[in-house]
């Protein structure tokens, strides 16, 4: 099995999520695609990229990204880090020539993501946006029904993506907060998954309009590192102003004539990941619950009206990556399990020389929506989203 | 206890729903503010009256409503007609000086809706808008939360209403899918439901940003009355066209800051009545799902975090309206008991000679809200609403 | 139509349920089977009887109930009473040649209800039981499908039934908690509904192994009349000693060889009328929670096995008793509903000549159920269960 | 970090479980009580343990687990074999001085695990059983808050562990269906997880009244082997008697005076992996359903009544082992996870010279229990379950 050394940047809970994956990948998926080798794990402090490292099984450890895409010995970089840093570690990888792939979302807007997605055109690299939860088996299974016509044609969309981790004004101003660092709020760092799955399951999203606040003006600054969301923090300390979202409500207009909405906030009490969508067709509907995630409910309309109604499907070795995962469906898929696919995918697409999907011509697309997005809701318009050309 | 002597126009399931209710609400609310008396039901066809009146209870059955609203014995007008008649009959009735109870929506539009409102403000009469659902107690204790404070302040709502019994292009072109006779199509018939509760729960609506679509444009005749919803079609009979909307979505800004959406549609497989909303706010949230109307789903922000989570919460006896109806909440609410409850908010504000809650102001800014909607979705703009000068 | 004429023993909630469905059971099916005529209700207090009277639609009222049995004009007892007065008045009233309805159960135990059930057998006249729970249209359907052979031949049964009304030990002693009015608790009070249910859809019981516990010992004796389950109570006054089983959980065999189970508490903290089940058959399995009334949640083996699953079927207009309620399912069943349909079946089977379902055999037959889970909770070992000679 | 080379006996899905849980526990746990090596795994099939070995990430392979346990390298011994090798495996491991985890059930009946139980008694090394679900998060804060006293005295518990992947007669006579291999049916495989549960949430089991059943009397007989549940036969094979259960019902009666029940089965058409538990005591109630295995519901009495309902509380950093996993709880948490925190477990006991929980006493007394529910289902009586001398 061919081998393939990672350079990850990032030191975090997302280095810790994406090295379960490359550690654990072959033992789910077997033959692997390949075997990723965790080699060099990157933060910008010295003792937290070498303690990273022991922890989470790299064989070196170091504190400049540049290292890392200068490393010849480097195949694939992974970028773990705050969104500010994606596009520049990005560019500079694809151009020397490593597959790469990123968090979410790819740039701090569309013109960084450009930038990002015509360096990726100027090689044969694989590109991979690690949007994980379309990952989950009952999604993949919900694009599968759709594609095969199962559902008609598709006639409307609804996605929700709600926290509360953020919901209090005492929770610190972290990089999430701050436009410079994350280029938006709950859009960018919750919306784009909902972006993400409603193109990967209706088609490619042609206007919006939408609508944004931010509900809580200022934060109090933490003082060290916010290492983990909504904690860290000084309630007393003083306060900087937020400049990104907190809230984004959107219309969808799809190419196919579908029509949408979505909603992703950070101050919805009670809302822990509530990660939702409902699709509804001319022949049947899906609903998707995270939250009960070893399932997909689906309605067809063809069965007999007096016996017709959503079923709980368990997806299990009959559906996509089932056969990799669990022998039983609930015996409970997780985080890492998304993650674990997603490492799968990346190093098929690595093998086959082929794009991942979603990659960064979808990681651009997918920050121009967002750009419309924010655009729309500044000027109260349906905002055209211009296809890749 | 003073009785008052009832006509009701229609003789279909409203008036099924609303005889139940005025013969069996003061068994629920005791003393109850009235007697109704099931005095005089109206339906154009003289068989199909007297047998309601039979049926339902009505001491007389006519042909004509304008007996009845010339009927001097008369003190109260039910109008349980399809949409087009709803504003000429109240104007009459009014002018008549008559209580009038509307179904919803008021009229086919702001403009009609208007002269009735016109017509109410030109008497001391009562008048209702029959919003049934908002008296869901459930909802009606997350009125109070609101309007404590329980929950801060309002940051967003998000409402649905969601049925299938039209999905299919087999069902046919009752009056339901004729702007003549219904005014407009989902947004109408369940739509304006979700807009009475935004409404009662939130505040005013200030503007709309929406879109709609007519998925199946044309429908099979029905050769007869159709009776019941999505019933008594011929598939193969000649097709018409439908000029109503199907579906709709529309963003929402309140008065007070808030903001909301709110989709309605009848092409949703799988959906039978998903009447559900989501409310934010500072200081906690509430969910509600008709499905499980027993309940109501809250969160408090100042419960300890480690314990903080929606609370299943079953409207009892210490809820509003709750003494009146089961000893145990969930011994089960169903439709009946929320026109009761119903009936008996109407006739205490007849006793009261004060309005009822929704009244004809009421009905005539949610038509106005409704035309702002179908405007909205027309022009693609955000549209405002007028407050009632 | 034919009028019968009923009289009503009983003055508290049930006897609000009985007169809504009294009075409203022709609007909903209709031409109904008979003309219900709300003639007398007797209460042991005169004011009360006769404000009861008034306020449910009776037209006259007394106090002593055996003037109703006496009186010619009568042609159904009622029996609305707590439960030590059930089998006295029944027989009282077969004896006088009335039809008769109890409330459940039919009386304090086996002894008692044989003498009902041996006094039935010597009339003509119909009798019926009121479990009405069993009438919620989902568990009707349920019932059609198994005995179509949907679900092939069944296994097993679980049922539960759970309350906390009584879960503080400052709830009152009301009758419902001493031997001598109640005969048992937890279980004649709601466990006898499940009883009903698992005869109903499963067959008959032929064994149990039962144990049963008083979790709080003794309770504060009510000063008045209590008239609410759990209301009324002074945690303060002097306390007297509870009786009957606070929870029973029992294991049930029956004829047909299928097994099953069954809990029900009145100290379940957070249960507030949690009454379900759950059937497996070889063919399929139905579940049902009487806290989302308007479905049933069926699944057939004979289904794809990738797309295998509960599908959620809402009761309507194609199911039993659809007809007759609301025209889209999901409008919502309340407990009303049940009682309407219960009164409606009551009435047919009085026309027809015949027994109504479950009548005075499946009462007696249910209280052998119920001695015989007391009797084994007292001496540990598997119980049989006669059948009717 | 102290290293602790394991070697693993088995190939199969639980060894890919525990293979993933090796490699990844110091990525959550950190710093880690120790670093688990993947040294041996063993396989009667030499291409099946090489291939398992490099899928796995384990340094060597074998085909005789005496050679692992004659090893002097090897630290820990991991049995994931079928039950009938458990006890001589175990037996043989603690002799050499081996720490052990093996799967679940210990043995296939109180005779085998009293044996493996003594042994362990003889040395000081580390034991556990490999009952995962009890380390879900949600069942770790419910264990909390019951010992903290929250929820009062605890009056009852219900448990259900339901399955359907052997819901078919043409589902293969795999080692699961023979007691020689397996010990016994249902109760072993999956009603032991919720024996476990109940002693760790409750407490010691003094008594049962069970029932069990055989509903599928024979089995086609598979021809190679039967690698994944309820896969790889042919219905069409020659059938074999199966001697275990298909379910299993029993009540239990804890040293505490709280009772209970259970029900396990893999003939529940529709229910996949379907593992709840609801315990009621004086002063709260908790219930939890792994299928939505983020949260558990509370209740607490002492709440505001009007405003008293289950809470949905999400496990994250503030409840136990949160910290190690996800920084948002219902990112979510899967089967891996439960794995994981087990690993930990393990690994913190032995470092400290401790007893795991649940060790094999634990496992030996579930075994007796076990034992006690299939003599009970024989004899039709209340047996005692012994305590440990």
């Amino acid at each position: 099995m061919q081998e393939f050394k990672i350079a990850i940047i990032g030191a975090g809970f997302m280095a810790k999520a994406h090295s379960m994956a490359y550690a654990t990948m072959p033992m789910f998926f077997w033959p692997a695609p390949a075997q990723p080798v965790r080699e060099l794990l990157i933060d910008v402090n010295e003792d937290s990229a070498a303690e990273a490292a022991a922890r989470f099984g790299w064989n070196r450890s170091g504190t400049n990204w540049r290292d890392a895409v200068a490393d010849p010995s480097i195949d694939v970089i992974d970028i773990a880090t705050p969104n500010h840093l994606h596009a520049e570690i990005a560019i500079a990888a694809l151009q020397a020539g490593k597959h790469v792939i990123s968090e979410k979302p790819l740039a701090r807007g569309a013109e960084e993501a450009k930038a990002v997605y015509e360096a990726a055109q100027q090689t044969n690299c694989t590109t991979m946006v690690a949007f994980n939860y379309r990952r989950t088996p009952a999604i993949t299974y919900a694009k599968k029904l759709i594609d095969e016509g199962r559902l008609g044609k598709i006639l409307s969309f609804r996605g929700t993506y709600l926290q509360d981790w953020s919901a209090s004004p005492d929770s610190p101003l972290s990089w999430r907060f701050r436009k410079d660092l994350a280029g938006s709020g709950a859009l960018g760092d919750i919306g784009t998954h909902v972006v993400d799955i409603a193109r990967y399951l209706v088609g490619e999203i042609s206007s919006v309009s939408a609508q944004a606040r931010t509900w809580i003006p200022e934060r109090p600054v933490p003082s060290g590192t916010v290492d983990k969301l909504g904690a860290g923090g000084d309630a007393n300390a003083p306060k900087e102003p937020v400049d990104v979202d907190d809230e984004v409500m959107t219309m969808l207009r799809f190419d196919n004539g579908a029509i949408g909405s979505l909603e992703a906030t950070r101050n919805g009490w009670g809302r822990n990941n509530f990660l939702t969508f409902e699709i509804h067709g001319t022949e049947g509907s899906v609903t998707f619950d995270y939250e009960k995630r070893d399932q997909l409910q689906v309605v067809f309309a063809s069965d007999d009206p007096a016996e017709r109604g959503f079923r709980t499907i368990y997806t299990g070795p009959a559906h996509p990556n089932g056969e990799a995962l669990w022998p039983i469906p609930a015996l409970g898929i997780g985080y890492g399990e998304t993650k674990i696919i997603e490492a799968h995918d990346l190093f098929e697409a690595i093998v086959n020389g082929t794009q991942a999907s979603p990659n960064f011509a979808d990681g651009y697309q997918i920050e121009k929506i967002a750009d419309a997005i924010l655009a729309s809701a500044d000027n109260g318009q349906w905002v055209d989203v211009a296809g890749l050309e």
